[in-house]
């Protein structure tokens, strides 16, 4: 298909209309998770189509990877950097309240097996969902180990991503409750700042 | 159903017979994930007729219950003790082999999303698959602790199963592969027992 008949097609539909029928589709995500998302649901729910759908977006893949690229991440706006390592992870998880916490918990959870397998929705999961969060992640260390706060070869660094997005991911698997800022920032006290060598207060 | 009625069902199969089912339902749950799982698919893998399926389990949750209450922990047997906790934490990783960890990934992958919804199946999870695990790190905490290694305060000790299941759960979304033995070593070295107070080497 050529950019003009791709223009074309994507013109029938507002961008207004287009969030919205995003937001359905990872709230269905959510709730059901991917393999059970049926389009008839994603019709049902925005009052569209199946055809419409179909004509929009091609197929259940195509819809769901770009309703993930479209999740907005709370609060992703400005740098945070309060000077410590302490006060910038704390402010990371702050910036995200519980129910947006639930909600993403969710989303993760929905998307889980279905990336396997599937390439591009594999892509806009990692692109979308965990490589920002990374990279934040990555700066406030750099930050600490410029200041002196955390030894630049302390091997904890590499595992960053897994001590976070893992306490995260096991919470509602080990606590049958989803992750709260309350256990994150308890976590992060806990486990995240000893394993870098910097005392939790 | 009376128990008797039950016997009689159930003597239909034998336990060897049913071990393969079992085996195939596990098989299946790790390939595709509980929602994409059909009976169909049970049937036409195991050679056995849908309608035997259902007489026999009553439908598919029931069979993937069973099925997870069935499920093999590898080399459950034996208590690990080595006299440290680094020790002891290397024992119980190393009991697994890749392959076996990368299929404990898979079925937690699986099963993530169908867990919630589905209180039998929760509790065939959280039973077979997530509290044996934590029985016994809680056990090689206990030792550690009696022994001095840990204080018996330290607040890493309620989150050592974040750390520990949310690293293994983490890593195939972060890395883009299953957990491995050298992942997991080069983790508790570096995270685990920093958290706990206790030297890596």
């Amino acid at each position: 298909m050529t950019e003009a008949v791709a223009a074309t097609r994507r013109s029938r539909i507002t961008p207004e209309r287009e969030a919205e029928l995003y937001e359905a589709v990872l709230d269905l995500l959510r709730e059901v998770g991917y393999d059970a998302l049926t389009m008839d649901a994603v019709a049902a729910r925005t009052r569209s189509s199946k055809a419409t759908l179909y004509r929009q977006w091609g197929g259940k893949a195509e819809l769901v990877a770009k309703a993930v690229r479209h999740n907005k991440q709370p609060g992703r706006a400005g740098d945070v950097d309060t000077g410590s390592l302490r006060g910038d992870l704390h402010a990371l998880t702050l910036r995200a309240d519980d129910c947006e916490m639930e909600q993403s918990s969710a989303l993760m959870r929905g998307l889980a097996m279905a990336v396997h397998g599937n390439p591009d929705l594999l892509k806009a999961f990692r692109e979308h969902l965990i490589e920002p969060e990374m990279a934040e992640f990555r700066r406030v260390l750099q930050r600490a180990v410029d200041r002196g706060e955390v030894r630049a070869d302390n091997p904890a660094i590499r595992f960053v991503m897994h001590m976070m997005i893992g306490a995260f991911a096991a919470r509602t698997m080990i606590d049958e409750q989803p992750p709260t800022q309350d256990f994150l920032l308890s976590y992060i006290d806990a486990v995240v700042l000893p394993a870098f060598g910097v005392p939790a207060s």
